[in-house]
């Protein structure tokens, strides 16, 4: 994902040492920033790591080695879940979706009624590895209703569309830095509900990297890290964060969706198929013909066209393309991958009218900018 | 620490996908370069993390939760040791030692034979709170005799002196990228001897985020990360070792040992004590006469003059300057620091003969400049 040049810039000053009021005052701006994103009031904690890291502080922080947790398989993210809680020594309970789909609130509901002592569902709001969107406002009802906390990897969500962390009753919510905030990879943050904090409280195991308490009590009360963080990545951070604000969020969530929709629609138009029923505004996940391998369409639009998209992951791997269209894009870059992705389809033999993808894209940049995506 | 411009550079040019085989091949890079630094011919793992993320994966994998470890507490890194050693559930045994101390072997290996159950010894090989040096050759001595591992924190070491980890016996060196090499925090990287390597292997909960096999299976074996890797720090982390190459190893270790050997010097020429009695090459630990509030030394040097050390820590706070003499900086950076260190010393009433510090840096940089320090 490209990195906005002001944010580049910012990485490249002269580093502030990280035990001064300056940073201290860039930490308390970034996690002030942060909060309209996850939509949340509480405290946002940084970590020194990418996602994953900020993942297994959920994990260690939220559940003792005895509990059992549930969490939606429904894609590589999903599936990383139930590692980190088998890796942390609690049982996890697999509520299994086909790749690609979404998973139901009643599925839920109903492995929470058969597991009584499950404490916690963990899920992704949107799962990057097939594009599909979780229903996390529906699953906070369900989750709340039964008393168990809710922890959501919102790494291709928050700063995509809107998050309501609060409102839907999440108790955690993760993302990383290098998607929608624009940043390179490096930066991990989490915020916790009230009932989070109070189990993390009652929890005796809360590793030590990933202490979330410890964190919290630094960044909140000391205005600075427990170790050292990750610095530059944090003043990028801060900067990245007033180019979004600048925008306004609303914006941002409009520039992303846009460009989600045209990528959708130009793919149907090209005679390709969306992998999920019901997709994310981050990623469009398509599925390419059973006669295309979709890693050497990845391989070429890379090596000989010079624009990156991703492949399938695990099982669909050499089925899917995935575009990002989050962070520092806009539907013009739709165009050129929509173009590329014409190029490449071509060369495979897929047979499409040619032109057909652009034009459709071009349509949307029409719309857009008319002001009603 | 401040970062060379050509670094700072690197961290500023548009981000490359970490999974693209130029990505592979800087990582791939990097590793080669680090093994000189280690003194290895092991792998080095790197991790999206500070130091202390690379110390957790070094208890995590190595020690099982009933395993007994022995540490040396000299410092506050050394006490962080334990806390690591006790928040993973293993039994941590403490060698104390005076704060500024050098640990002797013979206590290590009175340690061991008090605990036969013991496997592994735990030690920084500088104790940067304190300014003291460890001598790991010859607790490797020990270790080796009892056969047990040993662990050695190289933080403030890997790239200041010259590190023998596969002669000394040392079973995992870990490090980070904000001190010699020259780069923000955000990157950490370990190295585990054969030994070190089959004993994870036995060991069946590596955690996740942290799991040394998992990493060094994707890094070695698949020229990548497991998760997402800190990609800006590795490609400036690629930079900073071909800088650091560049100068060679051998200039690096005497330019910054001539800048310690200045710092001390001028610190007795103020009539100032040095904390440690044999002293690390990285920092400068300098006792403040009981009348001078060293914090107020330091707010005062870094607000007014513009000129960054540190305090000390823990207990000693109020009562250590810390001047940092690694990576990016010269002996004539000492000049400065010294220079203002008089300034404020004068302004908070400490007595000595105005200019004898700085006099005693510069006879210091004429004989490093004329070939013999």
């Amino acid at each position: 994902m490209p990195v906005p040049p002001e944010v580049l810039l910012e990485l490249a000053r002269p580093l502030i040492h990280h035990r001064t009021p300056e940073f201290s005052a860039v930490l308390d701006s970034a996690r002030e920033l942060l909060k309209p994103l996850f939509g949340t009031c509480q405290e946002v904690v940084l970590f020194a790591s990418s996602g994953t890291g900020a993942m297994e502080a959920a994990v260690v922080n939220l559940l003792d080695t005895s509990h059992h947790a549930v969490f939606v398989n429904g894609g590589k993210f999903g599936e990383r879940w139930g590692k980190l809680i088998a890796a942390h020594g609690a049982i996890a309970h697999e509520v299994r979706v086909e790749w690609g789909r979404s998973v139901l609130p009643e599925q839920i509901d109903d492995a929470l009624r058969a597991n009584p002592a499950v404490r916690a569902v963990f899920v992704q709001a949107s799962e990057t590895s097939t594009g599909a969107l979780h229903p996390v406002a529906e699953i906070g009802e369900v989750t709340r209703r039964r008393g168990t906390l809710l922890i959501v990897d919102g790494i291709t969500s928050v700063g995509v569309f809107e998050q309501k962390m609060d409102e839907w009753g999440v108790d955690a919510l993760v993302t990383g830095s290098q998607k929608a905030l624009m940043l390179p990879p490096g930066l991990s943050m989490i915020a916790l509900s009230n009932q989070a904090l109070a189990r993390a409280h009652q929890n005796n195991a809360r590793g030590f990297y990933f202490d979330l308490l410890r964190e919290l009590k630094a960044q909140r009360d000391e205005h600075t890290t427990a170790y050292t963080p990750a610095s530059a990545l944090v003043f990028g951070l801060n900067k990245a964060l007033e180019v979004i604000h600048a925008e306004t969020l609303p914006r941002v969530f409009a520039r992303q969706l846009l460009m989600a929709k045209a990528t959708r629609a130009a793919a149907s138009a090209l005679g390709l198929h969306i992998l999920p029923d019901n997709p994310a505004p981050g990623v469009t996940a398509i599925t390419t013909p059973d006669s295309i391998d979709s890693s050497k369409v990845v391989r070429y639009m890379r090596d000989e066209l010079g624009v990156s998209i991703q492949g399938g992951q695990n099982h669909l791997k050499g089925r899917l393309i995935r575009i990002g269209h989050m962070g520092h894009l806009s539907v013009f870059d739709m165009l050129t991958a929509v173009s590329a992705l014409e190029v490449a389809l071509a060369k495979f033999g897929h047979r499409f009218e040619s032109g057909a993808g652009v034009a459709t894209v071009q349509t949307y940049i029409k719309r857009g900018f008319a002001g009603g995506a």
